[in-house]
């Protein structure tokens, strides 16, 4: 089964994901804090939430047919759950950044970060409202029909929200104005790297599996 | 055959990303020449080259399979000559930039856009020499055993190349300090939306034609 050393690294890439991520937010920068008066750490609610809440979330529930031991119902009801608490806690990393943009007067959902990464998070939540309707209680054969069409949606997703999350990343090293070289620009090209590396191994993970 | 109709959309968005790239840097911007006095035309002739000369042939030779008419043999030299031919620009839009850098004293290779911009090229590269050894005068059944891997990684990598992109286009939008909301970033907003739905339904034409 090729699919399972992929999965291996898809697990190894998201760790060292949310290592840095931590590094960085808590060492590098001011930390987490929902309910903080300084608007900085409640701005770091966003990128926390929005990977590992959100993308890494995601990712286990993609792979979770390829992961999870027991019946192909069992892996379909974890698919399902692991998605609905990535949608919630997305709607609160997103929830963060616009409080965020209230405290500091920010203008909202300007930049390309921004439109790529709303557009894929109402379009997930679709995704996931379609797989409740159409897929979760219908026939074999109409299942079957559609199926096609749901993985090649759950993947495109996938990798729409890790180019939310690159350009992301992109978008807060200008505003930090970090310089060319130093520390912490590193430790971002290294999260941003392994974040994509993440989102490569889970879609490999499945697309390996369908020519198992 | 359902992956006609998505290899058709992938044509458009491909199509309108060239438009709006040659709008962005011919009307907003200083045009496109590599050997100018002005570093910024030199400048241009990255983004132009890596969009058209390299990701959108990238595209075409992916799909080429799906596309090109005639027997499997014509379309797998279709696919290893617009390969080629997107590596050699590539190469040169490569060059551009670099040469940029010399005339304006610049660090190379600093930013998250230039490492996944550098790391997806030579691994393409890689791919592209490992297609010609093994895959192009393999037999059958060695084909057969590579072709899942093969496929999967060229995947991955149009995907990064894609990210290559939008974080390219981040960096641009910071280093030109657009304002919110002016005409010129809603024009490279759109233009990163279009990249980043041609190379989804590339993706999608691919995948989907695994279920045919």
């Amino acid at each position: 089964m090729p699919s399972y050393s992929t999965s291996v690294l898809a697990h190894l890439f998201g760790i060292i994901s949310i290592i840095l991520l931590l590094v960085w937010l808590l060492h590098y920068r001011e930390g987490i804090e929902y309910d903080s008066d300084n608007p900085l750490r409640v701005f770091n609610v966003h990128p926390f939430l929005m990977f590992f809440g959100f993308i890494f979330l995601v990712g286990q529930a993609i792979m979770s047919y390829h992961t999870v031991p027991g019946t192909h119902e069992t892996q379909k009801i974890v698919h399902m759950i692991l998605h609905f608490i990535a949608i919630i806690l997305g709607i609160v990393g997103i929830c963060a950044v616009f409080k965020f943009h209230d405290m500091v007067n920010l203008v909202d959902v300007y930049s390309l970060h921004s439109w790529i990464g709303i557009g894929t998070f109402c379009l997930v939540g679709l995704q996931w409202l379609f797989g409740l309707t159409f897929m979760f209680p219908g026939s074999r054969q109409s299942r079957a029909s559609l199926a096609p069409w749901h993985i090649a949606g759950g993947r495109a997703l996938l990798y729409m929200a890790i180019c939310a999350a690159l350009t992301g990343l992109m978008e807060k090293t200008a505003l930090l104005k970090l310089q060319a070289h130093q520390r912490e620009s590193h430790l971002i090209n290294f999260l941003g790297l392994a974040i994509l590396l993440f989102g490569v191994f889970v879609d490999v993970t499945v697309g390996l599996a369908h020519f198992a």
